[in-house]
Order: C-alpha cells, then sequence, then structure tokens
C-alpha cells in the first residue's frame, strides 16, 4: 500500500476555470470539463488524480475537487468548501453519512454503500456484505486517495476485509490499469449477503465475478410476490437472484439459466442455503428462449436480466435489436395472464428506447399486455440530482394476455 | 337505468379505415383518430358512442371499438376479434381478469380495478373499496355500455355500491355532462379502506371529494421507512395518505396540512382509526410553508403531494413554476440528512422537466443531495405498452444535506 498524500487547503494547487465557464459547477454540477478550465503547463503537469482548489476567472474559491489532465472530465468536485481538508476523517464522514442513509433503507447491512457522485464521492463505488467491502476506483483522483480510503473504511465500519474490483473499461478513460484483488484482510471463498430475507453467494475473489447486483433488490421482491404458484423461468441467472427470490415466495417450479458453470454453482450454493429446489440449465440464453419455446413450454413468470448488450454509443443499434429479440423469445413462453421481466443494465440504452424496443419484441411475439411497472435501481444507487443521464438500470414488467 | 343496447357482430355497423391508415391499429395501438377513419355520412350518423366493427380499406376485419365522430379519438379498440359479442360477459371476463391481477398484486380487495385502455377497456375507471365500486366512464362508449357494465360488475364482484364519479373535464371532449351519483346500491358516510396496512376513509358521496388516491401506494410505504423516528411534515395531505402511514411507521411526530376542512376530517378520522395522532392545520401549502421556515421549523421528511398544477398546456410554464416553487420551499424546512417528497399528478408535465424543475428548486433554496426514488404510479395503474405518454404519475424522493 502506498502512503496517503497529505491534503492542504492552504497549499493545494490552484486550477482555474475559463472566463464564464463557472455557471454549470455554481449551478451544483459535479463536474468540470476539460475544455471549461485554463489548461496552463502547470495544471498539465499536475500528477492525474490531484487534488486541487477550483477557481473562477475572478480568484473566487468554489470548492475542492480531484484533476485528471489527461480526462475529458478534468475536475470532479468533492466539497464546496475549498477550506475542507481531503484524508481520511473527511472520507471518512462521508462514509458515515452513507452508512447511515442504507440503514434508514435497509434492515441488514448488504448494499450498495457508496454509489459515486451521489455520495458526494466521484469515481468510487463500494458494495458491503456485511464486513466485507468491494471497492471500485474508477478515477485517478479515487486511485490516489485509496489510502486514505482504506483508513476510513477502518474507522467507519471496522471491515475483515476489502477487495478492490477494478474491473470496469471506464478506468481506461482515467489512465487506470485493470486491477482485482483482496487490498486488505483475508478473503477465504465467496461471501454470503440477505437480500429481501433471501440468503445468497457472491464470489468477490474470482477475477471472472463482479459480485452481486443490489440494483435489482426492488425488482427481486417485486417479481417474487407474481412468483407464487407459478411456473418461473430467470434466464441470465447469475448467482440466482431473482430464480431463489421467486422459489422462496412459493414459486410452484423455477429454472435458472445461465451460460457460466461457476455462476450455477453460486445460485446451487444459494438455493441450499434457503432450502429452496431451483433447476439449473447450462446455455446460450437465447438458444434456451428458443429450445424451450419449440418443446412448447410456457412460464407464469418469464424474467430475463442480462449484460449490457449496449457497451458503448455504436453498438445502440444491435444492442437494441438485441432487447427487442429478448423480448419477442421470452413473450413466446409466458402463459396467457403471465407476467415478464425485461431489464438493461445499458448505461447507454436510453430508457424510451429501452421500452419500445421490448414492447416491439412483445407485439413481434403476437402478444399483448400491460405494463406493471418501470423502474430503476434500487434506493442504495442513488442519482446526483444534475446527473440524470446516470440512470443507468431499466427494467420492465409485464402481464401477457 | 337505460336499457342496454344488444349487440351483435353480423349487424355491427362497419367504420372504414383510411386506405393506409391502418398501421398503428395492427401495431398494436388502441386508438384510430379522425383522420384516419373514411368519415362518411353513415359514420357521422352513428350515435356517440356506437360499437362498431373497424376494417380496413381492403374490407378485412380488424376489430372491434366503440365510436364517437366528434372526438379526435375516434374509436377505442374493445377487441382485436371483431366476432366478439360485447355485452355484460364480455364485460364480465375483463374484469375478472383485472380482479385476479389485482388479487395477485395486493392482500386486500381496495385499488384501481380497471385502469382504462391498460385493462383493455378504454375510457373505464374503476377504484375498488371491497364492496363499494367508484366509476368514471369517460368516453362516450363506456357511457353507453354503463348498462351492461352494471351486470358486469353485479357478476364478478356483487357490489353493495357503485357511485358514478363522473368529474373529469376529458368528458367534455366526449360531449358527456359531468355526473356524480349513486348508480346502485346504497352509500351511508365515507367508505373504509385498508392500504399498506393502515386504514383510511374515502368520501365518495360528497361531490366536491374524488375518493382516494391509490396511484401513491408504493410511495407511502417508502416514504413511511423513512419517517420512524423523523418529525414528518405533509402538504396537500387531503384525507391523509402520508401522514398517516408516516405516524403508524413510528414517526416522532407528524403534521398534516390541508386548505380543506372536510379533507382534514378525514384524516382526522382515519387518525383515530389507526390509533395514531396526527396534528392537522389548515392552511394554503405555499403559505403555510413559508410560515413554517419563518418560524425556523425543521423537519426529517416533508412531504409535498399536490393537485395538477397542468392542466392543459398552456399551463406548462406557470405550472413548471409552481413545482419549482413547491421544491425550494419545501427543501428550506428539510433538517440536514432529511427526506423531501415531491410529486406532480399532472398529466401535461413531461417527467424530465418535472424531475429537473424539482432539483432546480432545490439548488434555489441552497441545498444539494441525492435522488433516492424516481417512481410512476402504483401496479394497480398500469399502462398499455403504445400509450406511454398516459403515465400522468411522477415522483421523486431525495435526500438533502
Amino acid at each position: 500500500m502506498t502512503q496517503a498524500i497529505p491534503d492542504s487547503p492552504t497549499t493545494r494547487p490552484l486550477l482555474r476555470l475559463a472566463k464564464g465557464r463557472s455557471k454549470r459547477l455554481r449551478a451544483g454540477h459535479p463536474w468540470v470539463f476539460s475544455n471549461e478550465i485554463e489548461m496552463t503547463p502547470e495544471a498539465k503537469a499536475l500528477p492525474p488524480g490531484s487534488l486541487v482548489t477550483l477557481v473562477d476567472a475572478g480568484d473566487e474559491k468554489l470548492g475542492v475537487a480531484t484533476f485528471n489532465p489527461h480526462s475529458l472530465i478534468a475536475a470532479r468536485v468533492l466539497s464546496r468548501r475549498a477550506a475542507d481538508t481531503v484524508d481520511a476523517d473527511f472520507l471518512a464522514a462521508r462514509l458515515g453519512a452513507a452508512v447511515a442513509l442504507r440503514d434508514t433503507l435497509f434492515d441488514a447491512p448488504y448494499y450498495r454503500l457508496i454509489h459515486s457522485e451521489a455520495d458526494q464521492l466521484p469515481g468510487l463505488i463500494v458494495d458491503r456484505y456485511g464486513d466485507v467491502l468491494a471497492v471500485q476506483t474508477n478515477t485517478a483522483g479515487m486511485e490516489r486517495l485509496l489510502p486514505d480510503l482504506t483508513a476510513a473504511f477502518a474507522q467507519v465500519l471496522a471491515p475483515k476485509a476489502v477487495v478492490l474490483i477494478n474491473d470496469s473499461p471506464v478506468r481506461k478513460l482515467e489512465g487506470l490499469e485493470l486491477d482485482h484483488r483482496v487490498l486488505s484482510g483475508e478473503i477465504t471463498g465467496p461471501v454470503e449477503l440477505v437480500e429481501n430475507g433471501c440468503r445468497f453467494v457472491a464470489d468477490l475473489a474470482d477475477g471472472q465475478k463482479t459480485g452481486w447486483f443490489f440494483d435489482q433488490r426492488d425488482n427481486r421482491a417485486f417479481m417474487a410476490r407474481l412468483a407464487k404458484g407459478r411456473r418461473v423461468l430467470d434466464v441470465y441467472t447469475y448467482a440466482g437472484g431473482f430464480a431463489i427470490a421467486a422459489a422462496m415466495a412459493g414459486a410452484a417450479e423455477t429454472i435458472a439459466v445461465d451460460r457460466s458453470e461457476q455462476s450455477l454453482d453460486l445460485a446451487k450454493r444459494a438455493a441450499a442455503l434457503n432450502g429452496v429446489t431451483v433447476e439449473t440449465v447450462r446455455a446460450e440464453a437465447f438458444a434456451e428462449l428458443e429450445r424451450l419455446a419449440a418443446a412448447g413450454e410456457r412460464f407464469g413468470v418469464v424474467i430475463t436480466d442480462p449484460p449490457a448488450f449496449v457497451k458503448s454509443k455504436k453498438d445502440l443499434g444491435a444492442g437494441a435489436k438485441g432487447y427487442r429479440k429478448m423480448a419477442r423469445l421470452a413473450a413466446a413462453l409466458v402463459e396467457p395472464g403471465g407476467f415478464l421481466f425485461c431489464a438493461s443494465c445499458s448505461h447507454h440504452m436510453p430508457a424510451e428506447q429501452f421500452a419500445e424496443e421490448i414492447s416491439h419484441g412483445i407485439h413481434l411475439a403476437g402478444r399483448s399486455g400491460r405494463i406493471l411497472r418501470l423502474a430503476g435501481a434500487a434506493p442504495d444507487h442513488p442519482l446526483h440530482p444534475l446527473l440524470p443521464e446516470s440512470a443507468y438500470l431499466k427494467s420492465m414488467v409485464l402481464q401477457l394476455d
């Protein structure tokens, strides 16, 4: 572990905004773009991730931010008070507020603890599994604050282990390498978590896995209610999230599909922990949906929660068709009066277009119905009010005729 | 009560779509606009609300619809099967499917039972209060079907009373008068309902009242969780929906504000039924928010669920400013770390703009925070997949710093 780099509001470098370019920042936006600052040789020479005091053209101090001269989002605001010192205590206060909010929202300590800008820690993602933390530092600024962050974690939560899960491709925009390792403490096998009264297991140490997707918590609860007494199909089950919640709620039969044997192993372990039966099928989702339709199978509930089909803007056309096809294939398996869940975690897929593609897919399957629920991520994934575009998760629940 | 007008698929008038104008209908859309049909003298002469068989320019039958020659939305599809006979049995089947869905979603028989197009009964709204039904027929077609509808209600639910609450201004577009009366059975005073385990009273017989707003069910549950141990202010409380849910969840103190003494009486009766204490204040919302701020009052939770500020497109500018001001005044009363709920039931207020106005208002109050929840109406208010614009309810929950 590298040493913390001491911060001081009096000696911290100044980063000057160009004349007339401070309006958005003053309106509460947490970012400054590279074309909005005076990119002097001194600024350019600052190490990526340095803490800076933002000043306007008239030298008014506007706050403290992390700065990366090589990123389009050049500065990300940590505090509107330039006099704040950004150290372990500062970060511990932010963590403490985030813990207090989650403990108001949930009964058990399993949740997304820090959701970047919305929790006033831009670039930082922390998922909490009781006394184990899974951390992503997606900006050079957060990367440089890791030693102080580690101290803050110890101060607020005294975790048994902290795992760095720096697998996100957004790190490239910040000039950072991928990095998946245990940062402190020790991990012996998958960790357990509790969600909506169901027990699950997440594998944080395996570089192929990204842990648990807490964002679907409320959707899993909603679908579980519909699953009671019905035959349920959960494609893209991953660690069994929807499938086990459905089985626990009294589904007549639950089939969980995933292409990965390791994911299905997690689902099987979770089923055993909860004492429920889930049939696991290793298969590609679209192929399995087609096979089941050809075999005349029907389900009271079909759940499709795929990985992102639209990984970048240029994928939008193909990805949109993917969601349409997914809805078409899944709708064909829903019995009359049954329910269909479709989701997209693609940041680049607009919510309105997602809804249109799903509706189109259902029509192509010759089905009609009604939308019961349109929802984003659970409330431990808050949004910054001026970054509505960061709402990546879209989901839709329909009843089909 | 007028007699039912018998329908027969063989003798029903044909309504012909203009050449090339059937595409949207075939894609699943439930409406035909007046410029898409052959407005022959025969068509024009049909009584408003008549049942018709829709045919395309090539005489292919596309379904059965209600028709109003004087409305921009000329025809509304009841069934894609032109051979269906629209009678009490047909309507009873639709009602039965809607009851089955709600009984899957909820534990008790208090909910929106029919939500127009999404429940395949365009123009019809039915709210269920146990064995009392509150009915709106907002099209000439549904108005003409009232005798069959009444028979269908009796067949499926055997209600003790049915109340017509035809107060909606949209009736004017269909050439219908306002009409608020007991249609069958008897109502003696306000009816009781249960929502999220709380008891409430709704006044259906009073022409000034519109009953209960079931659409906020999930939001009330969400806010109640946040209210525990906090001081709660509920402006525009109406019949006490949010206030009593908060008090039941363990709010430290609950103040409910409304301009109407009759509404506050309903809230008081509900508080007594649940054995909780709610302080009621009769006042205009904005004035009371300003008075409380001037008095230095602060709350852990502030709830603002106003009537529609944007009643028509031309009101959008003024209405948008109204939501901004509401958020600004309410945000000033939220203690640091506390929560703010804002809603708009204005059909003409776009969701994105609503979110922007609320965020702007909070900034004008000098506050920052995070959005925890963006939600529409509860799932007993489903949406037709091709009428996403019918999603009138917007709501936002924020935590403020």
